[in-house]
């Protein structure tokens, strides 16, 4: 069960947040949706997941990024849960931007002290589709994921360790490689514990290799003034190059100038939907 | 002189933000601008102004509007100012969500405790463009206007007060006839004083009863589940009936279940900027 508690018309559709006690998370949780207008209401529309990054919520991407007028034009749900457990009182999780409360990692943590709420991978893979499926009517067939940041991780993770469930994947300037850069370690020895065998169970590098499915076509955006792709944070080479070694369809479009923000996902976030349409809509 | 305090490349061009110190305002003063991508660095680009709402800063629209990309297609400059002095420390400018910081109603205040300040008519108008101008080389000779709410007010004003001066006015959602409404009452009596005679400057209703100048296109977008528009508060009708006595083309467009927020704007805003380039790009 879940409670609309907001409601606005948006390119003949609707953007829609909901509210719902979250049974993996063990806490009340929202997330907001856009329904396009459907001239057949018994028709179960595709549904597309968006993933955000560090710090954000459930609005950042309906906000800012300008999805929905394609998203309308191809009648695709679009889904954006939010990046974390809300208010699980776990102690310290407020403290850093890049641990606890807006930075789930989108995984089940296994440490004690985190496992009872920060479980986002099981919320998005198994809790949400149920409930957004049940609540809009939406073709459990025809599931997109795409994400950004820590969110591009966790959709491309995602996606390889559920073959066959996501009909296509996208991402903007994701953490490609998350047990070689400081952000993942951080956040995978907190959640998941020292046992570093147990974090490539999260790694999009690392599952590639062991993918075995349907024929993937993913696409990754990335600006090359983006401050964490500089720092070497992100490696999306080095999630392309595993791809490539594998026979994994991925392409990587570097953009001159463009940062980490919105207005790059903005900017960009039309060739997205149409990449996810192409698989979603025909 | 300003000084620029944010840059991100959005739809090939870039969104800046800048700091000025405001002499007709008398405080510091920031504003955001949208350049587009220009073959040609020495063309005089044409540019549209957005005048946002009640609470909005000058980064509502760039962040939420999505005008970007249609406004890179044509090569359009945006501006976005703020909506009134900050920081001015008039006693009781941060009581009130309609008053104050945040609700300038872009006009000259003539009330002593507000009118060392409280001027956007005049910072929009001459301080503002000639900012822009001279920081961007902007064609002076190609400006036009668009707003939201009380920016939709003063846009509308703002061009009918200066004929030729813009090409083009179009609005969402206005605050059409703020003499005969409270909000509009409330603030002018505060900025303008009792003198009702006074009021008459800065409405659109009775501006367009004595213009003169060269023909006019307005285009007015208003969703009819707007809580304001529903309780009579904006009256768009009351506009449009006066431009067809007096022989102005104005379209008003009502839009069935669209509210007063920027989830409309965005589903329109390309409409707009479409309108605005007929007359700036020819």
């Amino acid at each position: 069960m879940c409670e609309k508690t907001a409601s606005n018309k948006c390119f003949e559709g609707t953007v829609e947040q909901y509210s719902h006690q979250s049974d993996v998370l063990n806490c009340k949780m929202s997330f907001t949706v856009f329904r396009p207008a459907s001239k057949d209401s018994s028709a179960k529309l595709p549904v597309l997941f968006f993933l955000s990054g560090l710090t954000c919520t459930d609005q950042n991407f309906i906000t800012k990024a300008g999805a929905q007028r394609e998203a309308s034009k191809h009648g695709i749900v679009l889904v954006c849960p939010d990046t974390s457990p809300r208010g699980a009182g776990v102690e310290g999780e407020d403290d850093k931007y890049d641990l606890g409360t807006g930075a789930g990692f989108y995984l089940d943590a296994t440490e004690p002290k985190w496992s009872k709420h920060y479980n986002m991978y099981s919320y998005i893979t198994k809790e949400l589709p149920e409930l957004v499926h049940k609540t809009f009517g939406t073709d459990p067939q025809k599931m997109s994921i795409m994400g950004h940041s820590m969110g591009g991780m966790g959709a491309l993770a995602i996606a390889l360790k559920n073959p066959g469930v996501y009909q296509s994947v996208s991402v903007f300037s994701p953490i490609a490689n998350p047990t070689a850069v400081e952000w993942g370690q951080k956040a995978f020895t907190v959640y998941l514990g020292d046992d570093k065998e147990s974090w490539k169970a999260y790694d999009p590098c690392e599952l590639v290799k062991k993918y075995s499915g349907p024929p993937m076509d993913i696409l990754i955006d990335q600006g090359l003034d983006d401050e964490f792709y500089v720092g070497n944070a992100l490696r999306p080479e080095s999630f392309t190059n595993v791809c490539q070694e594998e026979g994994i369809q991925c392409a990587l479009r570097l953009h001159d100038g463009y940062d980490h923000g919105y207005y790059f996902i903005s900017t960009f976030v039309s060739d997205h939907i149409v990449h996810h349409a192409r698989y979603l809509c025909e």
